[in-house]
């Protein structure tokens, strides 16, 4: 049996420590585990199923003789370094957004686009943790009715924008309960010039601003569901718009979904049927017994949890869908390790 | 001048005691001021104007002598209570769902369908607090270009559950900081059997479900709107879909709104030029400042806040809007005493 060197690339952040957890429990048999960081963070010693591991600096040479990357270390290092990776002949599953939008990088969600680990030339890209979990969700519908479009408002979570975020937020939380004044450094975002505090309130902008006012986050949704979806799931004219909201939730993403299928007569026990037996979705949808997913509830768990299915009466073939998921796991650490088990499953684990 | 007796029903709780406050700063001539509550509050003392009120039980005679009722202690003392009052001659502007929906009771925001107030039988309703701030951000679109379609999904304040239930989420937030077990014991709603924490969480459940799957919340936004923009705004086929969500906010609901007009050849310029001029707007929206509506920035404040203007590319005359306001000010208590003030401004207060 093949046995691999994977190496991590920003094993320190909340994605990174989530990695090394993942793929602890993973079936991919792991000969050796690189740990791979800035120079600042070399030398230090985190722990890999029970054995000291000591960070390296990342450098070209540092991934000599490593046959999976799994990155997530910002998307400035990724391009940098990745590239070099692939020279050296290690496949890399890139977390960052770096090459999602490249034609030739596979965007991949394993229970949507499997098929697409088969074209890689050396990197396969995660999408962005709010992208994840909607695909996941539309995957079945697309199969069964067709997408026409898709209008999702999201409720994101504090660690999507990292562990120093997520410090951030909790010390706000503190010191509002204590009538004291809110500090602001990070959130909404660490790129932009102004920081407000996230404890109590609701930030509309994640990631930077577009020219058009949306924001990069909508940006991704709209592109990324719609490079997935429509090469993958021939729904070639999908629409897609989003407005995305950072909550004060610690981890885990909610998100409003609309979705206008193409089939007209589909009902909502149709989707209702479609989403239960759709791949990585845990159906929770028992209003008489209020069942519905909840942050606090999918904190934890790989899967995508979606409830609140209802008909647009007004709409034919509209519903409104309420999906949930742990951002830091499906939405980054579970799915690139996902994606690690896949190719070494497929036997893909080499650069064409 | 004529001067007015004002009632307020339910004074204790944190929609009453805004209404107190919204009362002393209104421009209502007023003689003299009732407190009413239940037989458990009588006697009790409050302070309006420097001066000391003591509460009254709210029996039907105790409505002697008032000119008008602001009521917001419930929907089942409204039923009870509010019919009295008019037989004895008093307007009453009530602030709970009991008359919403019954067709000749005026639903109304001051901003959008006064006109309505000139056909009251003695009692107006104050539309529900997240109906509100929508509304006054649609009224000048409908107006200008017509409404075709609403989708909305909001983020809603623990306080629109009451006073307690926003005790609760703090003391829940307290608990989570400290890592103790978080009690729940109202939300998401009173009169459901199960209690979720809201604190670090999300509750996609607000008042009780229906039997096609929205809550009462849901359909309430939908129905009201109509009710509302329908008849006043001639939009007499405007479609409208819900999902509401609560989020661990104290206080002021945010709402993305994902809005299609009648008017397809609408630009992203015609819509900010729009919402400029609307009455009760105040515009933030600057992406290049960071300038966006905010829930901590809202509280305390009366005007509904409107910003992330964007156009849905995809679809021409669609639009995604971000709207935030104070639930308990213009959501609430503030639309009530501006009813009162329009009410008494167009001579209005007697009963037909």
């Amino acid at each position: 049996m093949r046995t691999y060197t994977v190496a991590i690339l920003g094993a320190t952040g909340a994605v990174g420590t989530r990695l090394m957890e993942q793929l602890e429990q993973s079936t991919i048999p792991v000969s050796s585990v690189k740990l791979l960081a800035s120079k600042g963070s070399a030398g230090k010693t985190l722990t890999f199923k029970e054995e000291d591991v000591v960070i390296e600096e990342a450098t070209p040479e540092a991934f000599d003789g490593v046959d999976i990357v799994l990155a997530s270390a910002g998307g400035s290092v990724s391009k940098r370094l990745l590239p070099e990776a692939v020279k050296r002949g290690a496949v890399c599953i890139d977390n960052t957004s770096a090459f999602r939008m490249e034609p030739d990088v596979p965007l991949v969600v394993p229970e949507v686009n499997p098929e697409q680990l088969r074209h890689h030339h050396g990197i396969i890209a995660n999408p962005n943790c709010s992208t994840i979990q909607m695909v996941v969700a539309l995957k079945p519908l697309a199969e069964r009715f067709g997408l026409n479009q898709v209008i999702v408002s999201t409720y994101q979570a504090a660690s999507g924008a990292g562990q120093s975020a997520l410090n951030e937020f909790f010390e706000q939380s503190q010191a509002y309960l204590d009538n004291r004044r809110m500090e602001a450094n990070i959130l909404p975002t660490k790129g932009d010039k102004k920081h407000y505090p996230l404890a109590f309130n609701l930030l509309p902008q994640i990631d930077v601003f577009e020219d058009d006012g949306y924001t990069h986050e909508e940006w991704k949704m709209i592109h990324e569901t719609k490079k997935i979806m429509r090469n993958d799931m021939n729904d070639s004219k999908l629409k897609v718009t989003a407005t995305c909201v950072r909550v004060p939730v610690p981890i885990s993403h909610g998100e409003s979904v609309y979705v206008e299928l193409n089939n007209k007569n589909a009902t909502v026990a149709d989707v209702f049927n479609a989403l239960g037996t759709g791949e990585g979705i845990i159906l929770e949808d028992d209003p008489s017994h209020q069942v519905y997913p909840q942050p606090l509830n999918a904190e934890g768990k790989r899967d995508t949890f979606v409830g609140r299915i209802r008909a647009d009466k007004e709409n034919p073939g509209a519903f409104n869908l309420w999906v949930v998921s742990d951002n830091l796991l499906k939405g980054a650490a579970w799915n690139t390790v996902e994606i690690a088990e896949r190719l070494v499953a497929g036997d893909l684990v080499h650069v064409k």
